[in-house]
């Protein structure tokens, strides 16, 4: 549902096939778009017409969906993250270098082009070195309607697969890609949500850049009062939703709740209306020459005397800097930043996180990748 | 200076005695408060109309003035960091307890109401657990005019002793003061002012709870535009402010910049207006019910499903409760939060952060303390 925005405000794309289980998404599929609802992947994925497929299945099918699509020699744009497990990680990397496709992981927060600006103009060296991050994001995450198996963290459920690597993901790009070692802590705080709740971290670089990551998904404090009362998708939030998720979480039984979640799908969502770039929660980075505060509608630069504003302006629907690296990669073979490799080193980040808080231990990262500025057609 | 309009403005204090190096700052003292000026601490400490000395002397001072004090018998508020080794503050722990004197270090933003009211609001439980604390402050400090030793972190300069101590101090008395293990990464990165400017910390209590504290000296962003755009003297901050601090130093020698530390003393400095408490920037407390935001003007507390607001009212100066601690320790005998074993506890995390930074390790902490909340005459 988050992508439909995008899709449909962007005439360099045009929706041909779908695939989906139910029934009544396929037929709106076919209703809205005079495309083709299949109820395989496979299937879609054999259709000539598809240059390019976009999967939003749960994290545990990512790697069975890529498969098919590269085996097709389809381009392939993944939800994050890439895979729950390093193994199937590693095997949709090599799936799609065998097939020559290009893979894209994404949407991510690391695409919102406040920190697409900002990393490029980081790159750029014009503020000095990059020097320290920190990240922090206060949401509703873990009383959002769930099923079963994303309140399980084995099964890839909590905040640490869905919500850290979208925090990751930005710090990552923001320094570069290549993460050294990390050290962190987490929290499982509440029993009927038995799964991470929050964390908080410690990550270098090799360039000697220091990181601090910290994420809670428990509704309290929201720190969206930081982001100019801009939520992550880019809609102004007003006082009186405070407390919604829980409020609307209260009364529902587990069945319930899996039922809810897994019908908020194509044809029965509701569209949120953004007004300004997605965020992933407040982020500074600190440079020699100046700090930089990334806001929903461009970047805060705190100089040595003097601040100014970098906009991003927004429109002409969320997440377009997505499908400018999907179209370059389709139409002119551009490897995105965010790659198959790209997803996978983000992943390892996420385990880093779970392994240094169960073993009190700082982890070594082996498997980060540089972030290559692709030069978009826009 | 700081304390200045904290004295005027308390009916139980009266300045019978000062000491001071500087003519000046004696001449002063005597025409504005008709007490006596003395050239020693020795001389001061020998007054019999004295009961308590503050001493805000250089951080590298404080053990011989606390030795002069504490032999004479008074009661003692030491500016923090209580010292710069840990040799030190053995020493001042071990001759306040054989003289029988209170110490209190302080002021230090522990004292601050609305951390005082959150801490006992904590310890009450009436929010569950205390799970996770974040601390951050990004300020100018390393642009202020310092004096050499300032700027050499083995001399007791840069941000972890004059500046880490607060945000450690503020943190251990919301979680109980139990700290027990650290983790760091600190950061000089100024050759001009080549001690350490920032850091960024994990810590954990026994009680299980986390920690994350983060600094920036370095005077670009500035977290006081997420503390209600009020400062940590509890002055309103209006923009045109911004980059004063570089801008003063440019132009200075650092014999200028000496001086101009050195001479703003009593009877030369001027006072700062302050219309809030102070605060040592954002902070929060996350507990199982809550989330508690810490503000100039009280707290925010983020419930379930309602947010509230627990007040605390400025005045009629800053500074109050660290003369109801002083006031509480001379006429009551009452044991103080901030005393000499606290301090020193404080002071171990400062070194911890900066062994940790050093070797890449965990650090345990030995010397911690618990908060005794200590009910204040008021």
């Amino acid at each position: 549902m988050l992508m439909v925005p995008t899709f449909d405000a962007d005439p360099r794309v045009k929706l041909v096939a779908a695939a989906a289980p139910r029934a009544e998404s396929r037929d709106a599929f076919e209703r809205d778009y005079g495309g083709t609802g299949y109820e395989s992947v496979e299937a879609l994925c054999a259709d000539p017409s598809v240059e390019a497929v976009y999967i939003a299945t749960p994290h545990q099918m990512h790697v069975d969906h890529v498969l098919a699509a590269a085996k097709a020699g389809k381009h392939i744009l993944v939800e994050k993250p890439l895979a729950i497990s390093m193994e199937d990680a590693d095997i949709m990397v090599n799936a799609v270098r065998e097939a020559g496709v290009h893979l894209i992981v994404g949407p991510s927060h690391s695409f919102d082009l406040p920190v697409d600006i900002a990393a490029r103009r980081i790159a750029s060296g014009e503020f000095g070195t990059l020097r320290m991050i920190q990240a922090l994001n206060y949401t509703d995450f873990l009383y959002r309607p769930r099923r079963p198996e994303e309140l399980r963290t084995e099964e890839g459920g909590g905040v640490l697969f869905s919500q850290a690597i979208h925090q990751i993901d930005v710090v990552r790009r923001l320094a570069g890609g290549m993460a050294d070692k990390i050290v962190a802590m987490t929290g499982a705080w509440d029993p009927k949500r038995p799964t991470e709740g929050a964390f908080t971290a410690l990550m270098t670089f090799e360039t000697g850049c220091i990181a601090n990551l910290t994420y809670s998904g428990y509704a309290h404090f929201d720190s969206d009062i930081w982001m100019n009362n801009v939520g992550e998708l880019g809609q102004t939030k007003t006082p009186d939703a405070y407390g919604g998720a829980r409020r609307a979480l209260a009364d529902l039984s587990p069945e319930d709740e899996a039922r809810l979640k897994t019908t908020r799908t194509f044809g029965s969502g509701k569209t949120i209306e953004a007004e300004h770039n997605e965020h992933f929660g407040p982020v500074i980075a600190m440079c020699d020459r100046a700090d930089l505060r990334l806001t929903p509608d461009g970047i805060e630069v705190f100089g040595d005397t003097e601040r100014s504003f970098i906009e991003a302006p927004f429109g002409p629907a969320p997440r377009k800097t997505v499908l400018d690296a999907l179209v370059g990669a389709v139409r002119e073979d551009s490897s995105p930043v965010q790659s198959g490799e790209w997803g996978r080193a983000s992943l390892e980040v996420c385990h880093a996180i779970l392994t240094s808080a169960a073993s009190g231990q700082t982890v070594a990262l082996r498997h980060q990748c540089k972030a290559q500025h692709q030069e978009f057609p826009r």
